[in-house]
This record gives C-alpha cells, structure tokens and sequence, in this order.
C-alpha cells in the first residue's frame, strides 16, 4: 500500500503533527507515503511528489506551518490554463491528477483541508479516486467535528494577545478594538473574548448596534473602568446595513483584513470621545508552535486518518465527537455551516460574565 | 437569594475564573455571593465567610489559584476535634455547618472540588443543604465529564517541559525521565507523552515491564537516537509487582512524590549503562496562569452552576458533555472511577507513532 | 521624608515593578509614599494623588501596565487652559504644581518616563523642586543609559511574533513585512530581526532603497526560498525621498501606524509579484507581563531610584552602565540623541549573517 | 581558511545560534566550517567531524541543545585508555588532537564552552593550535564577561516557574523551596528571587542561617501572608556547618542535586511548623528555547568569534563588555572566579524590596 499526503487552503498550527502521525502510523503498517506538495496542484503537469520517511517527519510536531507547503489557490477541477492567444480558460483536470496518482503508485489520498479542499476531494471521490479527509480550519467553521487543530492555539494567541492589550489600555483610560479571524464564523473572537474577559464582543452571527456598543463603554466609564476592550471577528457588521446580498452568499469573503477595526475606532471616538486604538491579529493567528490540545488533537487525527484507510472509509472525514474520533461522510461535512449558535452555554457564559455582544 | 461560594482539595488552574463567572451571573439575576475561605472547614467554628463583589473578583479570571485559599485537610463529616485530655478524635460537624449557613443567611452552596469535595457535599445535601457541585480535578479523573479545567493547563506545562528536556537530552544522549501528576489516573502522562512525542510513557493503567521500557531505549540508540524521553505518572508500577494491594484501593496515595523517576533512574541505568537524569514537574502543574480552554471552560462552570442553582439541582454537578454542558447527579459521578481507556484512539495513536507503553 | 512618584509618556513592561521597588526601598527607610496619578498633571487642579503602601504594590511586580496610570499629553509646563472666550491657550503651570506638591507633604519626587517627562522635571528641578528621574523608553532612545526595562520585552514580543510568522510565510511562499516601534530609533527592529533571523531589516538610521530589499527577496527565492520575513520601523523611510525636512527634526513623529507596512507590501509586490502580507505589531509592544530581564531591572531602578534620593541627586536619573547602576545629570540625557550605532558589532553580525538593511 | 567549531560542557540555550552565526559569517568571508561532534572528542581518534554548512544551520537559531552534541566527559589532555591488562589510565592525547586537526585541514578553532573547554583550549594554544575561545556557562559564572547566553534564558526558566508556586503556595497556605542550578555562584536564584519577588534568597556566597530563614517565614505569618517562597542555590549551605574544605576547592561540585531543597524543607517544617513543599528545577534550566536576549546574544558571539579569527586572537575569548564586545585573554578569564558581589546594586534592591538573604 501506498499513501498519498497532501495539505490544501491556508495552513493552521497542528498540519506537521498530522503529517508526523501519518506517516508513522502508516509505517506500523508496513505502506509508503508520498507527499505531495501545494496541495491537489501537486498531482498536476509534472507533480511535485516525494516519498516521507520516518527521517522526513522526525521533530517536526511541534511546528507551524507545514512541510508540504500549501495554497489557497488552484482547484483542479477548475484550473486556469494558459490558450495560445495568451488568455486563460478553466479546465477540469481531475482526469489528468487521477492518472498522475495511479502513475506514481498512490492507492489513497490522504486530503489534510477545510471545506474547499474537502469539496474537491468529495468531487475525486465520486470520479473514483479513494481519498479521506482531515478537517482543517483556523475558524472552527467545519461542521460534524467538535473542533479541529489549529482553532485552540488560535484562540490562545488571541488571548494572550488580549492580555496585553489589557494592561496598556487600562493604563491610558483607552478603547482598544482587536480584530480577529473570522469571516463568516465568530468563534475565534467569542472564545478568545470571554477567555480574556473583553467587554464587547462582535460576531457575523449577530449584526451590531453601535449604539450598544457605545454604551457599554460609557456604562464602564460611569463605573470608574476608563477603558474597554473590544473584540471584532473580520465578518462582524452593523445591523442597520442588512445581511450581506443573499444573492452572494460569499460576499463576506472579500472583506479587507482590518476594515472591521478601522470602523469600530472612527465610530466609537466620534461617539463616546474617548481615545481608541486598533490592533489587527492577522497572520499571528495562523503561525506558530500548537498547543498542546492541538498537537494531541492533530496526532490523534493523523493516526485516524491512516485507520479510516484501512477501513476503505473512501470520501469519509475524521471527526472528533468527544471523547471518541469517528469518520462522517465529507457530503454530510459539506451540507451545514457552521456557526456560533446563540443559544449556546457559552454565549449565555459571556452575557452573564457582563460583554455586550452589540445587541 | 444569596449564595455561599467554596474551594476544596488541592488547588487547580481556572479556579479563579469560575469563581469570577459565578459572581457575575449571581449578580447578573441581583443575587448576593459570600466566599467561604478554605473549603468546607470556612463555615465551621467562627466561620471564615466574607461578600463576593464585582469588584474582589475584577480582574482575577488569569490568575492561578483561589482567592478563596484551599485545603486538603478538614472534613467536617470526621473533623478532628480536640478532646479534654488533649487528644483527638473524629465527630461529624455536619449540624453546626448547616447550622452556621443558615445564621449567615446562605440559601444554596456551590462547591468546587474533587472527589472529595463531592462526597462531602452529597452528604451535606442528604442532610438537607442546597449545593451545586463544579468538578475540579488537575489528574481528569472525575467521570461524567469530557474534561475539567486545570487539565489543560498541567498538560501544558507538561509539555513545555518535555519540549525543554528533549533538547538537552538529545545534546546529552541521555536518557530523561519526567515524572508527573497521576496517581490513579495517567491521562496527564498520556496526554503530554503523545503530544510532546516521548518516547516511553507508563501510566498507572497499565503495569510496565521494565525490560521492555529498556528495549525501547536500546532500540533507538540502534537506530543513531542515542537519547530517549520517559514520561511516567507518578502512580505507575512495575508489573511484576502486581497491582497495590486490592484491600487498600487507595495504597496508591501514599505514593512519595519522585519515587517513580528515582527508580526508573537506576533500572534503565543499570540495565542500559547509559546517562539517566529525571525531573519530578511536582507542584509547576498545579500553579500558574490558566490556558485559554481552561479560562473559557472554568467561565462556562462558574455561569452554569448559577443555572444549575436557579434550576434547584441539588446534589448535581456541571459536567462538560461536548458540546453542551449539562448537570449530572453527583451520585453518579462518585460511583465509578474515571481512568485511562485502554482501548482509546489516544492509546491507540500513541502506539502507531512508536511511543512504547512499557507493556 | 514623604516622596511622590510618577509615571509619564506610553506605558512600558516594568512601570510596576519600579512603583513596587521604590515603594518598598523608601518603607525600609522608614519614607512615606505618595502616587500621584496620570503623570505631573495629577499635581495640578484638584490633585490626583494617594498614598502607597506596602499592600497597594503587592503583587504588582509581574503585571504590565502602571498601576499609576499615565498619559502621553498634558505638559505641566505649557498646559491648556480655557479661556474665557472658550478656546484654548497654553500657560506655564509650574507655581501651582510646586505649590500643590508641598501642601501635600512631598519632599522628592521619583519621575519615569521617557525624553519628555525627564525634560519636565529638569525644568521643574531648575524652579527648586527635588526631582530624581527614571528612564522609561520602548524603544531603547534614551542615552546615558546601556537600556531600559521594557525593551528587552518589546523584543521578545516581537521575536515571538516573527516566529509565527516564519512558519505561515514559509508555508505559502510569501513574503511577510512585520511593523515594529521605532519612530526615531531601529532598536527594537534590529534586535528582533537579528535574534528571528529576519532576511530584510528596515531601521530610521539607514535609509533604505526598496531596490536592494527587492533583490534580496528574489536571491532567496533563486536559492529555493520562496518566502522572506522583512522586519521594520515605523520610522524606516526610502532613501530617495531624502531624510524628514530638517527644519521639522520631529516630523517622523506624526508618521501613521501602519503606513510603512502597506507601503512596503505593495511595492514589493509590484517589484517581484510575491505574494505578500504585513503586521503591524503595535500595543502588542507596550503590553504584557514584563521578561525577567525587564522585572529585574525595573526593581533595580526603582530601589536606586530611592537611593538617589537619599544622595540627594536632583536632577539626576538613575542609568544602566552594566554592570552597575549610576546616576547621569539628566541635563546631559537629554543632550544627546540615543540612536542604533551602524558601526556596532550588532549591525555587523546582521550583515554577515545575511541579513539585507536595505542599503 | 577552513575552522572548525566545538561544543563542550553542559548544554546551554543559545549554542545552536552561536554555530549559525558562526557558520554564516564564516562563510561570508567565504571560509569553510567543520562542525566537530562531542566537544574536543570528535578530533580523537577516527573523529567525529563532518562539513557545516548553510543548508545545515538553517532553522536552528531558537533551537535549545546543539547540533554538534556535547559532553561534559572527555578532556583530551587526560583522556582514558584502556590498557592491555583492561584497566584504565589517563593520557594527554593533544598531539594525536593536533594531527587529526592539521590532516582536515582544520586551519582554526572556535571552541565553545566553560571554564573546562576554555582550560582546554588555552592549553592547546599554548602548543601550538590557533583558536578563540567562546564563554559557555547557564550560571553566569565566567569572569570578563557581563554575562553570556543561555543565562538569561535559565533566569526566564526560574522566573515563571516561581511565578507557578507562588499562587500555589498562596492558596494552600504553604512554604514552597525552589532549588536552581549555581554550585559556586549564586546568579540564577538571585536574579530570579528578586524578578519574582521571592521571600527568602540563599546563595552559595552567603552561607545562611536557618533560624533567620524561619523569622522571615514567620514574621510574613504574623503579617497574614501564610505562605512563603524560597529560591536556594544547589550549592547554598548553612554557615554553621563552615565552607567547603578549602583544601578541596570544589568539593561542592559533589553535591547531589536535590539536596538542598529536601534539607530546607526538612528545616524549615521542623521549626515553624509550616506545610512545606519542594521543587528542583534541574534540567528545565538547560532546555528549550532561548529567550531574545540570548539568541542575539549568542548570533553576536558566533560573529564575532569569526571575527576574533580573523584578527588572529589566538587564546582569547569574545567577552560582552556592555555596551561592545572585546577579546579578552583566556588566561585572564580562568585567573578569577566571578561570583555574586554582595555589594552589588541587586544585592541591595533584594534587601531593600524585602527579600531575606538568610543572614
């Protein structure tokens, strides 16, 4: 048996520990690995494959990124090729990636990814590839799973962020807004922001009032707190401009990093005349060493992985149901987002705990 | 309605935080809040009681420990009391306890602690008293629950160690043993040996054979690793000893702190001639700011068992149900005890990426 | 003997820690202290000042921030006041705070904070108060002085951050610019992008030609390193735009936070058609709980701080010139600017290393 | 010109920097490097030596350990050789050293390490080798240097170890010993006592006195501060028992890890009567990543050491004499002992802020 190994969409702190688990858990049972780099576009034109070897993934748990490299672009199925009057045309080349893996020996894929990687692997699937999936997502917006790697460490470099805006802008009596991940889910921001004890905290699943945003500040103020930390996932916006167009269900997607909190500053200084700052998380949330959750997380998922192969669980995903890992069908995976739901003990936690969440 | 607040056992990461989010949601339904300081030994005698306000949990969600202090001594269902001729003896407090509640106007009880906190508080309710329990527990060892907070944590800093003994052993070829917390219970040990990819863990669930431990260290050495990292719970034993004697279920207790590494120190000595140092991680896991899963898991504890009082459940305890928290009777909870699943994925992704559990 | 003490100018990792020390330092001499809050402007007006005790500065010493509070506006010296007419003009206010300082009692004063807060209280102590001073600069811009308490955690801060970001830059092939404080000084770039083993480092002193940054990105990639970590100061500035106009020596102090970030991004980008990606580090500089570095110096100065006083040294600040604490006329600090020496062995060892400055 | 490059000694965070730099700037002047495994060792015998080049230095700077390994056995001047009969008897094999240096080609040396490696060092000089010395030591305990790497990383180790049993201690009402690495110099417990506002310091430079210990425990006692830290060197002793024998100068160098806390805790339980608790920090202190400070530290000696060659400053060490880096003389390096001077500034700041010295 040989496996194939490959990372799709932006990295996320835990892929190396999943490689590392593969790769090993593949050898206690006597296969191979090829890895394959650049995600799917690796298996395209010339391919851009190596064989990992117990050397090749020997330290490397406790690192971001990932050793086979990534991209958020190139899908296979539709992938721009160059025509001879030198414009570009979309082209589905999954005939072309599925004889390039039988070429190369590879049996079954192993698609490390969120939802556009899974997508494109459901679509090999179908076309008679046998691949698995391992959920990925910085968000935790992939459903069926409790979480994935990644999202902890995530939240705990938003937390210690936090906490460090907390001592200054107590010390100048500011408003400090801190923009996080997040365009269509609110995870990061709601878990980071109660963790760390914000006092306001902004979701796409739940349009803001600025209004109530600004008299939770002066509320504080009243009370002798001169200062306040607001916590803004990307996708959060302001009621009274409506839901992105329905007719363009990604339109969220094209959100600029830090618009959200280059808003939120004008809007609460005009308002409440306090002094305000920004700080826009950006990349720290990707990079860097996991947590320990997410390293045993990523492991478990790794070893999983390799067994949902030895159970031919072809166009299935690992998932974790606490406390046990299962595999769920990848069309199940992709039919549901998921969001923050406000009933949840956790939003209850933050209203209780005193945060408005601009409502 | 004014509710009494109490820390037992030995103290835990999060602590702090569960106390703050208990305030506030009392608060937040115009509820009065009393601290108990030192367990259940604070409502007896003179009482050691004093108002939770906003303002003396401001600010306390990071820090480590319990404002509350703590103990592990003082039962008041066998408190020692002093007899005229000087000595000791038990007698169950339990009249007075109630007795001293009520004078201070407490209407319900919330009481963080383990197993023994627990058993104290069932009794208490059997005799008619209104309390809410909250697991605490730094070993994971209360059933029922997914998880508690301060498990994370001593994971965590279980980890970080192992990270900073790796380097040093691998300079070295030495071999380095780490003991950790787990007396009954090794999840720390596993939790951190797999995340942090040591190369041996023993844990109390499974009785090593030391011959294999030094197969393992001897193997790799073939294989140009000179060195190897041990985790072992404090609890762990040989086999060939058999299990502690089943007449003294608890003889495991009276373990000595560093007994296990000191030990294993000179058998893989002797048995493999190489350069053996350990580190005992003792009471680092226990202090120290909590992670960010540990500071939102303690907020979402704090906050339900305010629900769970308002919900009149007496004799129950917030348990972490992924994803939901729910309230479980605490009966349950103490029938059986929680340990390591043999069977588990984790247990099983230890294995497949060569980690040797020394059986 | 009752002295005051103060915090002026941005709030720096250690503030508390110098409070604490000097607090303590001046109880065992038998002193009273008094905090006077929001730097010299809690000495005017109604007053902003309270005692200090033992029990206000316990468990202090790790927390960031100054538990003093402090502004970076509000100059004793030329202070708004409002006319009758309602605007606003500037009036030397220095009678009333020396008068307000000796109807409370206060004999001395400790003041920290950085150029600006150390000029106030030379000009105060010319007009006969007794003023010892404390260097407090991010940036490492104060001269007399081998460093201060808060820079060692700046870079730190910023060392953690580069390393986040070494990992997602090296998984997507991108090029990363990180944004650092710096308007007037490069330390904090420089010794971060040294100690990461950044591949570019911008700095004030060393104007740069986005020619030579360019090229060395695309060296790298020749060499199979298809990403590169740019470290820069806010102040970093093209050298074909010539230095800020000479007539306006502190023109680079309106520089906008995070202008030198996008800049760079996009004329990377349209040099060499990388991808690429900015930071902007911001307060994340200021926050946080000091290094040990940091604490220690801190409580070093705050205890010398006292001992100055008792030397009577108005006028003075207590400096750095490892490995002892002096004092240095604050006259003479102030004479000269603190700048990276591009002749120092710092710089050398960043050139030969491999690291581009841009020149 | 080709160099070759050694560790030896106990490990210390920084080395793997101070080899990048080395290599790097080596190659900058485009010298090769030989990269000698195990201290001086690797050039006995077969040798144990192998090319450095770019490509293997790549990544290590915030990499605890080195690459090159190390010992703490080994001096080539009195090395062990089996004799015919089996029995073992010590030689000086620096000529078969100096040979198997000239037959690579080893034109230079860099050796880095303590006062061991660089007695070694300064003996092979003065037979005829060519090589700069580079200090080596977690204990700070090398004279003509400010400090050197690895130190200020020991220090963060302790700092936020303290900073974990402080809010232990506080909640359980307990005495808790920390014991540090400093067999002769008493740096590391002092510098991190007085950064974590520790309550009791002991150094081997000031032998204690057990009963002011205990006052200080009990006058916080009477104070309402139930708790106490003590941070104790290893090489810290009571002064009734008088100094080490002066005819055996490092008779301390026997001392058992682990000793001097259990004694303390012993102690210290019997006279107040006080919940004690020990931990030895042990080989934490050597592991792991280094702080900022050390990998610029270390970048700049690896630097400046190729520099020192260049200079042909054979028998001389690179030294921080803050705020530049100077060659000093080896022999004027191992001519004195630095230790603590209890005069110095943290000396009194510990006193002053409160700290016991145990005299």
């Amino acid at each position: 048996m040989r496996i194939g190994l490959l990372t799709g969409g932006g990295d996320a702190p835990g892929l190396n520990a999943v490689i590392r688990a593969a790769v090993l858990s593949a050898n206690y049972r006597g296969w191979e690995v090829m890895g394959i780099r650049h995600g799917f576009v690796g298996l395209l034109g010339e391919c851009d494959v190596a064989p990992l070897t117990r050397g090749s993934v020997s330290g490397i748990a406790h690192l971001g990124g990932t050793i086979l490299r990534t991209t958020n672009r190139g899908n296979p199925l539709c992938f721009p090729v160059r025509n001879e009057d030198g414009s570009y045309s979309e082209k589905d080349c999954s005939d072309e990636l599925i004889e390039n893996a039988r070429e190369r020996g590879i049996d079954a894929l192993i698609a490390i990814g969120g939802d556009g990687t899974l997508r494109i692997a459901l679509e090999l699937v179908r076309r008679g590839m046998k691949i698995v999936g391992v959920p990925k997502t910085i968000d935790n917006d992939v459903s069926c799973t409790i979480t994935t790697f990644g999202f902890d460490t995530a939240v705990n470099t938003a937390i210690e962020a936090l906490d460090k805006l907390h001592t200054t802008a107590e010390s100048h009596d500011r408003v400090i807004v801190m923009e996080v991940m997040g365009r269509d889910a609110g995870f990061i921001a709601l878990h980071a922001g109660v963790a760390a004890t914000a006092d306001v905290i902004l979701i796409p699943e739940l349009p803001y009032d600025i209004e109530k945003v600004c008299e939770k500040i002066m509320a504080r103020d009243r009370l002798g707190q001169n200062f306040s930390i607001v916590v803004a996932a990307e996708g959060a916006y302001p009621k009274a401009e409506g839901a992105p167009d329905p007719a363009h269900p990604h339109s969220r997607r094209a959100i600029r990093a830090g618009s959200v909190a280059e808003r939120l500053v004008g809007e609460v200084h005009d308002r409440t005349g306090k002094e305000c700052r920004s700080l826009v998380l950006g990349h720290l949330q990707r990079g860097g060493m996991p947590t320990g959750y997410d390293r045993l997380l990523a492991t478990r998922f790794g070893s999983a992985a390799v067994r949902a192969i030895e159970e031919e669980a072809w166009g299935y995903m690992v998932a974790l149901q606490s406390p046990h890992l299962v595999n769920v069908p990848i069309a199940e995976v992709l039919r549901e987002e998921k969001r923050v739901d406000l009933a949840h003990d956790v939003v209850q936690a933050a209203r209780w705990t005193g945060i408005s969440l601009g409502d």
